[in-house]
């Protein structure tokens, strides 16, 4: 089996949670490459070689431009900082590496143009790690979307709820508060976590035409974790926005770190004519159904259990029952992006559909200052 | 309209949960009769004479059976504690008079056997206040079984939890704790709870043939509320045991008043061949259904939300979406009740349905004295 | 006892609740006063002596200016549609009548500030019928929040889902679907559904500073159920708005009739520093409470079965774990009402209070219009 | 750090789950031993060389005699159906290995007993795979249990409810279905099921002293899986219980394998004076807890999200809300056992614990037979 080398950039959260699903992908999908965990390079030499110990990658530098430059790598997988993802992504596509970038894609629209431009151009295998799609049950959502079983759709909700920085201690930058740092991650929860609900949207409900947002900074000041010194937090610590899909159904979207008692509460929900669909992550092995076509007396959310093996991805885990959870969504992700090196067709979502993501939060921010409803950009039409 | 005159028995608890249903009956559900509040009897004639006030019946009197003298009564109430039901109720059917009588019919099975003799012969109208029945999401329980969607049955299970007497201070005896007190009670919760889930279980699934059973009392002594002595407790605080039905199903049955953090948390569950439902007292308006023929991928347990006109009693109360109580079982009782006065089809339970329940608890006591698996004699043979 | 003598105007839907707790709330609460159901006012003749019959009012008319003039009638129900509230609710007021009105307040604020100078310069007592504020549960949470047990506010959030006018043959105009006649009912789902979810957002968190916000009508011509004829749907079928509370808190509101799944889902959810709380209108015997002063490791939302008699309104039905239902809000408003008129503290929500919940919507469906933030008028500055 | 070097005997579901674990701990858990995936062992040579390539085992073998002389295996793990526990564990235990077995221990106590004397006559670290206990919501439950949140215990009562075998067409005997075959499982839902239920039961609230039963075989012939032919069916297909513990509470316990819309559905509650605790496999990451300690007026069953780092094994995992499956119970037993081999506390439950469990079911078992109460034989008297 051929192999696929991979270098990581990242030691992180994100960095375990690919290396995990780069590890286990073949232990329960079959693979038709067999995946070398080559390298991993971080900027701190002993937490590199901690990890990289931890994970059984092969080797370690703490400059990328080294791991690009090798020719044993084959795909570079970014688990760094949003600020450093198009400089990294754009010369990995020159030198013709696949990559596999974090979301959000990039700080701006401006630079993901490019981050797309530059793996179009270089024809390399790019994937963005909104991994959300690939949980069993939203992907059985998708499925049944597409199915037409919910018909002509009214309505979309999406929210994700955290309450980790309600305390006003919790420092901006540095290792697991550089999301705090409006210059390393871009912006607050637009960025974050109405990302990831936008991806999810986008892909089960088409297009997003137009929004009115507000965002709010709670905490006004922080204690940056590195300097030590109370800063302006210039990052939205909570951002909601109305929005009108292409295909007529209006939407709320909503996100926070200020949601007491929600940890990471990602929610969804779409109601059409014939059905609705709704999923919590807090529960992600469950989806809820409503089929208006049930009869009359005996209709009602049905509470599906997705753990069986017709449901997606889940023949290849445990038996009926046995509920997987978050990581596996990764490991369904690098199976699939495996298979579509061969089949033909690439697995989504790729950098345009990063960029596509990023126009809409880029509105959503604009119109928070703007007090405006704000048109959202294409990605499709180049 | 003719007037239907009712005495009711009784001032506690079940004396204002009868009289609700019977004033307010009228207001939404179609009758021939006109329900008439026209007398109330209870001990304390202070007391009476409040509940008549508040009710608005028509006079008092501290004797029951001045009550059934009287020609101007139809129908007697007995709301008053399991002690008295024999003899009041044996008198009533000599009288001519209609009854309804409060759960357990009997303190055992020898005094049932009389009273159901008694109505028989005197054929007088009589029903027994097992109210659960007609909570509209247990009727549709009903229709559902009836209909065969869940097919051959294999289980059934069902408890009722309650957390009101673990405190060693509850007294026995007196107004609010006679339920304590063997000598008005008959038994403890075997005839008090397991009698309401017995009552619906043979409803639902048929005759019990044989049980094994375990009882225990916790607290072994309380004060009297009345003597303020110290007694031994004589009643069960806790009871359960494992059934089989004449259909082949397997059962498990518990009741008891020292599970912590459930009021009264009467549930049950039916498991057959092609489906499963699934009922608790403390969300009533809601039936779980699972039904297998649902295809796979999207099978999971529907949660019902009892509230719409096509569903059982529904159509006589508010609109979809909004949620009828407690006390509206009452009420769907007495409007049967009166139907069944002039249609022909008498309303059940009637008290030979309420000895087919007694012969149960019978069997249980007398199982958890005896360590032995014990039959269940027929109520229906005469 | 002095008697209450009331008058209804209307058999609706809102005729029944009303009569309901007329009749019923004595029977549960000690009251000063006893309530005389003294005369039904309606068009339809028929239809008003049948309503009279089935709840015992002692007159019938179809003139309300009749009720009004008439000395044995102490306060006037306002039952009917909404383009009638402010002409009765004037003229009663003129008439010294006491007023309860059925939600919204009235048409347009315009129509609500008259109403509003009518009442305090009659000094009669008035209310409006938001009876969602009298569900035990939600006065818990106002009782929670009150008590400081949330902290600083960050965030409200509440939705009203309905699915019942998604099929395109439900008329417009009419007995039961005067609600989608633009004529009758004013706005649609903004003064119907959005209007309850502000009456209680304002109770339980203060004043609304400024919203923006999007309306749609799905379908777009229905048939008029009187003339048959088709016509423009003038109402909005939907309605979503994002908004800032004079508190600093940020809020997401949205209703609709086209939510598949969901027939009268009400339901908010308020974040605060040390807790959040949710509630919902299917489960309207439940709170839900997160306590962050919890320990850490077993914090987690509390389901609580608001049926204890140490829980607003509960000590006057029934036992532990026994639930109630939607009708007994408007027990509780009544019994609250007439408590308020001798203890000097008037029941809310007033008049008054029912024009800032009218400011509000107005605001909203302004900004609809103008795509513009919009400020929200106060109704306590005169 | 020095190796552990294991030898897998079994390649079918649990050979899978833990093979998966024992290469999955070291990246998520500091060890001070680095566990070697030496040789797999099975019956068929293609199978077992197609599984040890998955999960990259060095060597393969059909023999497992020829494991057990191997000097480079430290730890035999039986992974195979319940009839070759006994002689491959004597063996192993014979050979000086420490070792893992698959639950049940064994067929029956006398073969359980044999095994224990076997793995403590040779000292070796001995652990049976009853993966449950280190759910983290479970473990989280002893931790309360052992804090005395729940004061005194009243009751127990757990049920273990499938549905896969209602299919009459579903063999007995073979790769899949040998659990149907009573010649290698010895029972049926009694030592599958029941058995994970009684492990935690012993675990969390201490002995069991009698019980009385109830098994059932609903399908009375199948065919077996490799021969064809249709055989009687000798296992039990359903198995109910009462207890009565060592601590004074009740219990009841089910299992059957004919509850529709229940795939893996394990569920324990345990009420104690001052608490109660619930928990279910279908949603594995939650304990439901009532804390009766909470004030009267919110105290509620608090649904705990298992999934913050000061909660049992989950600092090893991701962030607060992102949610592990059933695979990391495997993990975290992995774990216990290696720490335990260095710490001086050997992980439970041992070989002697299982026959604890083994006593009980086989009491069960004997129970339904006779159909009188059974004396639980102690586990801890040599």
């Amino acid at each position: 089996m051929k192999p696929l080398n991979i270098g990581v950039i990242g030691y992180g959260f994100m960095g375990r949670a690919h290396s995990n699903a780069f590890r286990k992908v073949g232990n329960f999908f079959p693979l038709d490459r067999k995946l070398v965990l080559k390298a991993a390079c971080g900027r701190d030499a002993a937490k590199t070689k901690a990890f990289a110990d931890t994970w059984g990658y092969e080797s370690t530098t703490s400059d990328w431009k080294e791991l690009i430059a090798r020719d044993d790598i084959d795909l570079i997988d970014i688990a760094a900082p949003n600020n450093v993802h198009a400089e990294i992504a754009i010369a990995a596509a020159k030198g013709g590496k696949m990559i596999l970038c974090e979301k959000p894609l990039a700080m701006n629209p401006a630079e993901a143009v490019k981050m797309v431009a530059a793996v179009e151009k270089a024809k390399v295998a790019n994937m963005v790690w909104y991994n959300y799609r690939r949980i069993p049950a939203v992907t059985l959502a998708k499925e049944l979307i597409d199915a037409g079983r919910l018909g002509k759709i009214f309505h979309y909700r999406a929210k994700f709820l955290q309450d980790w920085t309600i305390n006003a201690d919790v420092p901006q930058g540095g290792a697991g508060t550089w999301r705090l740092d409006a210059s390393v991650a871009g912006s607050g929860v637009t960025g974050d976590l109405l990302a990831h609900c936008i991806d999810t949207a986008l892909w089960l409900n088409g297009g997003i035409d137009s929004v009115t947002a507000m965002t709010e900074t709670f905490v006004k000041e922080r204690k940056h974790a590195l300097s030590g010194k109370k800063q302006k937090v210039l990052i939205d610590d909570a951002s909601a926005f109305l929005a009108r899909f292409s295909n007529g159904s209006l939407a709320t979207f909503e996100a926070t770190r200020y949601a007491r008692g929600h940890k990471a509460l990602y929610t969804f929900e779409i109601n059409g004519e014939h059905g609705s669909l709704c999923w919590d992550l807090h529960d992600l092995h469950r989806l809820q159904f409503f089929d208006h076509r049930d009869a009359g007396n005996v209709r009602g959310w049905r509470s599906i259990h997705v753990s069986d093996g017709d449901q997606p991805y889940m023949k290849h885990w445990w038996v009926p029952g046995l509920q997987i959870g978050y990581e596996h969504s990764f490991v369904h992700q690098v199976a699939d992006f495996v298979a579509g090196l061969s089949n033909g067709q690439p697995a989504a979502p790729t950098f345009r559909d990063g960029l596509a993501t990023d126009y809409v939060t880029d509105a959503v921010l604009k119109s928070a200052k703007s007090r405006r409803w704000q048109n959202v950009k294409s990605a499709r039409s180049k």
